[in-house]
């Protein structure tokens, strides 16, 4: 019998952080939980930032994954934007990183090919998809996006040498 | 006698994090420590952002600042290079933010204006003023960078009402 891994996805966003624990036992999948964490749209950066931390603190002690991964964020056409997801994606990784917790990062595109089976699949297929793959998901975008995140770490962590359970 | 505030500018670089405390007494500013922290730069980015936050809160812990400021960093042309100092800043801003402390934001316009009395200053014109602004400083680059944020800190800080000492 193989041991259990759990793995913490998440989806940073300064505004909406999806976030998506699943468990991976040999090559089976299911869902653990999954949420949204929303930060204060209108509090000073350094508030934003800690809320998120905090939030995603608490996770990983409620749930206590072994392992957590993010998206290796596609960089948007605007600096400005890239600046302000840059910043939440770190306040989303660094709790984890704090904890000991190896943090993988995975490209948009990989994501959606290891859930979809097509790098250019749309958000809702996505969804959809995670649904068909962990039965009892009814995650939408953030959560949805948190959950493939956590599927690709699962997929490609089997495939790596030494880290494979 | 006035009280005296002790306050820990950060200038965030995924490579080399600038940082510098000083403590406002009245009017009267004066230098207590500056220098660099540098993070290993092939490290995974979840490790690049541990070493700088970890850095930060010694910083906060060993010289126990009542206020924090970091640049409001100008975005650059590359949506790339803003992706990777948002996640500097918000590793640098969560320490202090954490420990609960209020963490000022600035133009970069507004700090050089504050230091050397105009926003276009050049870095060297920086560096040179802080040196006589604060006697005993031969801080250049990010550590001058760092030591002029809370200089702009600490001449805003006390223009805002309810801050003041």
């Amino acid at each position: 019998m193989s041991a259990s891994i759990r793995i913490l996805g998440i989806d940073p966003g300064l505004n909406a952080t999806g976030w998506g624990v699943i468990d991976q036992t040999g090559s089976r999948l299911s869902l653990v939980e999954y949420g949204v964490v929303k930060a204060p749209p209108k509090a000073p950066m350094a508030e934003r930032l800690t809320v998120i931390y905090n939030a995603i603190e608490v996770l990983v002690e409620t749930y206590q994954p072994h392992e957590a991964a993010v998206e290796d964020q596609f960089v948007h056409a605007s600096a400005v934007s890239a600046l302000k997801l840059g910043q939440a994606r770190a306040a989303a990784m660094l709790a984890p990183a704090r904890a000991g917790l190896v943090v993988g990062e995975y490209a948009p595109k990989l994501v959606k090919k290891s859930v979809v089976g097509t790098g250019s699949a749309e958000k809702a297929q996505v969804a959809a998809m995670i649904a068909i793959l962990l039965p009892g998901s009814k995650a939408d975008a953030d959560a949805a996006d948190a959950l493939a995140v956590a599927v690709c770490h699962a997929h490609h962590r089997t495939a790596m040498k030494g880290l494979a359970s």
